[in-house]
């Protein structure tokens, strides 16, 4: 499958049903673990889902808390990422109840509740897959949240053409996208910095409002360098304080800074959505850039020499 | 005060010794609000501390578990950010134990257990002041250990050419830092990108492994505009997995780290001591580029609009 065949099956993962159940009484908190495509799954959700504490872990360790009232979820999407399988050792000593969400590899043959998820695809391509089973079974959406998303998706399948010409407009003048998100979506920033690192091959980086306003708005107003950064703000905010702080902070140090809008009325719709601009606007980078967006065999390579 | 006086009072932060005391039966979760410099306080806070869930709040809103079992700690130097006030007063309504963190304003008049901490220090120069009260109260560590992380600041204060050096070459080349972090010090990472932020007045970015092997590291290898960066691999990691992770990231791409040690045997000692390195590169490179680390007008200009 080539790598534009793979993003246009988000608006399938949307649709995806599986999912787990657990008595809400049974557990106190939620530790997600998972690296870099999965554990912004986790990231991304505990945005959305608040009604208990969700910590993610992008490492080797479980915090110390977790315990019999503990949900752990692993998620990998080859099941052998060594940091996930580390955690889901300690979690199992620790006597939490554990869910697993995979393609394959050794997380699917654990004798836990293993969600498998479609093989074949990126696991950067599969944030849908990985998603959808959390939101299923924690924060359930309605048929037609999920139809209405996926026609959203459909959409920009279709039409992608002003993400082509802003992909075209960085490479051409070799940016490097800071990427501004805020509450619930600041995690879908880092999910856009990933995907022009992995996709494009280039330094990105993310932030946040109201966050970035008490540190990194000082230098935002006549540094050095500040012309190779392209400022990209992803989404409208409905908080009209967030939308008087993006306002202000263009104007008082002469940011020009690029809007992309979401689309959709609920979270969900805007969710995917803006995810779904990220993978097209990382992908006509590539393209731009003559690079392989499939390519990640440095990370291979890597993998490799730890003999992991 | 000037910025290199303030510097040099972190030796006595660390043996501020203000607490606060509350049955560790009475609360299952802990919330701690800040932003900027305070948020950072929480953060560092919960890579140290994880025998509750810790979430961090950056931002306007409590999440929706928050609850008479949630311990509510808001930390706001000048007790006046409008933010943190605003999660204060979810906290209330929510009916959490509620502990405060500040020098003065709003927050200081608050009908709870207040923490006074010493006034007249920029925000960012109060770290220790602010830290100390959740690591005496949670966490606590012995007199010898105070005693022996003051006196390694004490040296840091009274050399630190090294930094210096390091600065006028970052500053020289104008680079742009990427502060590369481990666990437990993740998030000194992201207070040193905010310290040249703030006191330099450049952009700068951090990340962390292992994070960072699932995606950042695609570009270290060949992009464009990587040589304007500066790659800075703050402390020396026991964990065996991080120590050959970078070695082999920084082989396999062809990027020469720079790697700055950490000091000290225990890891309030190397916390300090790491945390302390950034404050002296950050000001010597203000120094270097004629920018007074101490202004921050940008900041409170956005303050003003915004009608705060």
């Amino acid at each position: 499958m080539d790598f534009l065949e793979e993003l246009k099956t988000l608006k399938e993962q949307v649709l995806f049903r599986e999912r787990f159940t657990i008595d809400p009484e049974e557990y106190d908190n939620i530790v997600i673990s998972g690296m870099g495509g999965s554990g912004i799954v986790g990231n991304i959700f505990s945005e959305l889902y608040t009604k208990k504490p969700v910590i993610v872990v992008s490492d080797y360790d479980i915090p110390e808390f977790a315990n019999d009232k503990t949900l752990f979820i692993g998620i990998s999407y080859s099941g052998n990422t060594e940091e996930t399988l580390s955690t889901l050792k300690q979690a199992e000593e620790a006597g939490c109840h554990i869910v697993g969400i995979t393609s394959g590899g050794k997380l699917s043959q654990a004798n836990h509740r293993i969600i498998k998820i479609p093989k074949g695809l990126q696991p950067r391509s599969s944030l849908g897959y990985m998603l959808m089973p959390l939101i299923n079974s924690l924060l359930p959406v309605s048929d037609e949240e999920r139809i209405s998303t996926s026609q959203l998706l459909a959409k920009i399948d279709s039409d992608n053409a002003q993400l082509k010409t802003l992909a075209e407009e960085i490479g051409s003048k070799q940016q490097i996208p800071v990427v501004l998100g805020f509450s619930p979506f600041k995690w879908v920033a880092y999910r856009w910095k990933t995907q022009f690192n992995e996709n494009s091959k280039i330094l990105a980086f993310s932030n946040f409002f109201p966050e970035l306003n008490h540190n990194e708005t000082m230098p935002y107003k006549g540094t050095y360098r500040k012309d190779i950064f392209r400022f990209i703000v992803i989404g409208n905010p409905d908080n009209v304080r967030i939308k008087k702080r993006i306002e202000i902070t263009g104007n008082i140090t002469g940011t020009g800074f690029t809007y992309l809008p979401d689309e959709g009325q609920s979270t969900f719709e805007k969710l995917f959505a803006l995810i779904h601009k990220g993978d097209y606007l990382t992908y006509h980078l590539a393209h731009y850039l003559n690079v392989d967006p499939t390519d990640v065999s440095l990370i291979e390579e890597l993998k490799k020499k730890l003999g992991s």
